[in-house]
C-alpha cells in the first residue's frame, strides 16, 4: 500500500483579522500528510528544504507515521510564501513569495517509495507531476493538483494536459477549472476535464463545499459551517490528504467510496482553518474527524415523504 | 388551511445571454403561486395589477387551483421590471423599474383568505407585510422575504425588527442576511436574526444552494447541478413557493419536515431558472418535482464506514 505525496514543505507568514504568524510550518505536502496521517499510517512524502527549516517541526508528523525520507535538505533558503486575507476571509493577497531551494526543485522518489499504490501530486510544474509518475511503479489511483500559473503558461499547460492522461483525479478549484475549460459553467467544465483523460475531478468551492463528477456520479459535500474561521491557508490540501488517506486506507476506489472520501475531505478542510498553520492537526484524533463527518451527514440529511 | 401570499405581480423584461423576453408574467407572487400550485392546491394570491395586465396569462394557475381572488385591478400601468444577467448569469443589473399601481399597493386579504394557516410574506414594504398579518386570523406558520432596500432604511429597518417579531421564518439571501446582523459571517448571522425572533432563518445562495437554521438544527441543501440554467429571475420566489406549500400539504412544522421543505424549494428554484418567466411549471408535474427531491437525495448520500 502506501500514499505517496509530493509538493511544497514552506514557511508560511500569514495575516488574516484574528492574528498573524511568521515562518509557519506550511506547504502543500505538509498539510496533506497532517491530514492524511490522521487516518492512515503509511504516508510517504517527497519535497526539498533549505537550511533554515525548522526539522524539529516535523516530529509531529513523524509521531503519527509519517515517512519524511523523501524530503531532502537542500542549500539555501526554504520556500517562503506570505499573505494576507480580507475581513470575510474570501480574499487573500499574496504579499512575497521566495522559491528559495524550491526553484530547483527535482523530486526524487525514494527505492522505498516507488511502490506506493496512492500518490498524490500537489501543487508543482507539470512537468515536475509527469516525472514524478515515471519514477512510481503501479500507481492504483492518483490524484493531482493544480494552479492558473500553470494553467496559464504556454508551455505548462501542455504538459498540464499530457499529465491528465496519466492521472485518475485532478483536484482544483473552481476559478481554475473555469479557466482550465474556458468554460465557467462547472458542470460543463467538469465534462471537459473528464473527456481529457481523468475518471474523476474534484472542486473544491471553499466555503460552499465541494463537487465530485465522474463515473455517471454528481456528488456534493458542504464547507462544515464552522462559527469560527480563523485561517483558510492549506484547507485545499488538507482536504486532499483526507481524500486521498481514506480511499489508501480503505483501498477501494469505487464511486461509492470516493464519496465518503470527500466527506474526509471536507472534515480535514474545516479543522485546517481553525488554527494558524497545521495546528489543528496536533490537536485532535480520529474521533475528532469521525465526528465531524457524522456531522457533515446530519448537515444534510432529510427523508423523503414517497418512496 | 391554505396558504395565502402577498407580493408583486409583475411583467419582467429579461435579457439573459441566451435570449431575451419582454413583458413576460413576473413577480414574486406568481412565482410563488407557480412553485407552489404544483405541490398543493390551497394556495391564495394577493396583490396588485394595471389595467394592462394580460389576465388570461394566469389561467395557468387557475387551473391548478390557485384562487387569484385577491388579486386586484387598479386604474394606472402593471408593476415593470427590466433587467440584463451577465454571462455567468450570478451578476445582474437592473435597467429600469416601474412601479405603477404597485406603489399605492395596500393589501386588503379577502375575508375567505383570513383564515389561512400559513403564510408567505413577499418582499414588500415591512410596514405592509405586517399590516398584512394582522389582517389573518391566526396563523400557524408565517414566513416573509426581505430585501437590501427595506433593511438600509432607517423607517422600513424598524418595521422589519417589528415584523420579525412575529414570522416564524426570514427567507433572504446571504448579502441581505449580512447587512441585516452586520456580521459577514453566515452563521453568526442567523443567530442574529433567531435572537430578534424567528424560529428559523432561511438563507438563500443561489448557485451554492441554501441553509436552514433554527430551533437546534442546521441543514444545508445544494442548488441542483443543472447543465443549463437560463435565466435566475424568480429562483427564490419559486424556492419560497416549494417550501411553504410542502409545509402547508403536510400541515406539519417539525424541524425534520422542515428540511424536506428545503429540499422541495431548491428543486422548485431548480425549475424556474429553466426557462424564462413561470414557462418551466407550466411544462412540469408533481413526478417531475418528485425525480429531482430524489436526485438531491442521491447528490450528497454518501454511507459511513463507522456506526
Amino acid at each position: 500500500m502506501g500514499l505517496l505525496v509530493v509538493g511544497s514543505v514552506a514557511l508560511d507568514s500569514v495575516e488574516t483579522p484574528f492574528g498573524r504568524i511568521d515562518d509557519a510550518l506550511g506547504g502543500s505536502a505538509l498539510f496533506f500528510a497532517s491530514a492524511a496521517s490522521l487516518l492512515y499510517q503509511r504516508v510517504r512524502v517527497v519535497g526539498v528544504v533549505g537550511r533554515d527549516y525548522p526539522m524539529n517541526g516535523l516530529d509531529s508528523l513523524r509521531a503519527r507515521g509519517v515517512d519524511l525520507a523523501g524530503v531532502t535538505m537542500a542549500d539555501g533558503e526554504s520556500f517562503r510564501w506570505a499573505g494576507r486575507y480580507g475581513f470575510d476571509l474570501s480574499t487573500r493577497e499574496t504579499l512575497d513569495t521566495r522559491l528559495g531551494v524550491f526553484a530547483q526543485f527535482k523530486p526524487r522518489i525514494p527505492e522505498e517509495f516507488r511502490e506506493s499504490r496512492f500518490v498524490f501530486l500537489g501543487n508543482i510544474d507539470p512537468e515536475l507531476q509527469l516525472d514524478v509518475l515515471q519514477q512510481v511503479r503501479k500507481p492504483e489511483f492518483v490524484a493531482c493538483d493544480t494552479m492558473n500559473y500553470w494553467i496559464q503558461g504556454a508551455a505548462s499547460r501542455v504538459s498540464l494536459l499530457k499529465l491528465l492522461k496519466h492521472v485518475d483525479c485532478l483536484m482544483l478549484n473552481d476559478s481554475e477549472i473555469r479557466e482550465l475549460s474556458g468554460d465557467w459553467h462547472i458542470q460543463r467544465a467538469a465534462r471537459w476535464v473528464i473527456a481529457h483523460g481523468p475518471r474523476y475531478v474534484v472542486i473544491k468551492k471553499g466555503e460552499h463545499g465541494a463537487v465530485l463528477v465522474g463515473e455517471g456520479n454528481v456528488f456534493y459535500v458542504p464547507a462544515f459551517p464552522l462559527e469560527d474561521v480563523f485561517d483558510p491557508t492549506g484547507a485545499g490540501d488538507a482536504f486532499a490528504g483526507g481524500f486521498m488517506a481514506h480511499i489508501a486506507k480503505s483501498g477501494n476506489t469505487s464511486p461509492a467510496n470516493l464519496r465518503l472520501a470527500m466527506v474526509y475531505g471536507s472534515a480535514m478542510g474545516s479543522f485546517a482553518v481553525e488554527r494558524f498553520s497545521i495546528q489543528r492537526f496536533a490537536e485532535i484524533g480520529p474521533q475528532d474527524v469521525m465526528a465531524r463527518v457524522r456531522a457533515s451527514q446530519e448537515l444534510v440529511h432529510f427523508e423523503r415523504d414517497f418512496e
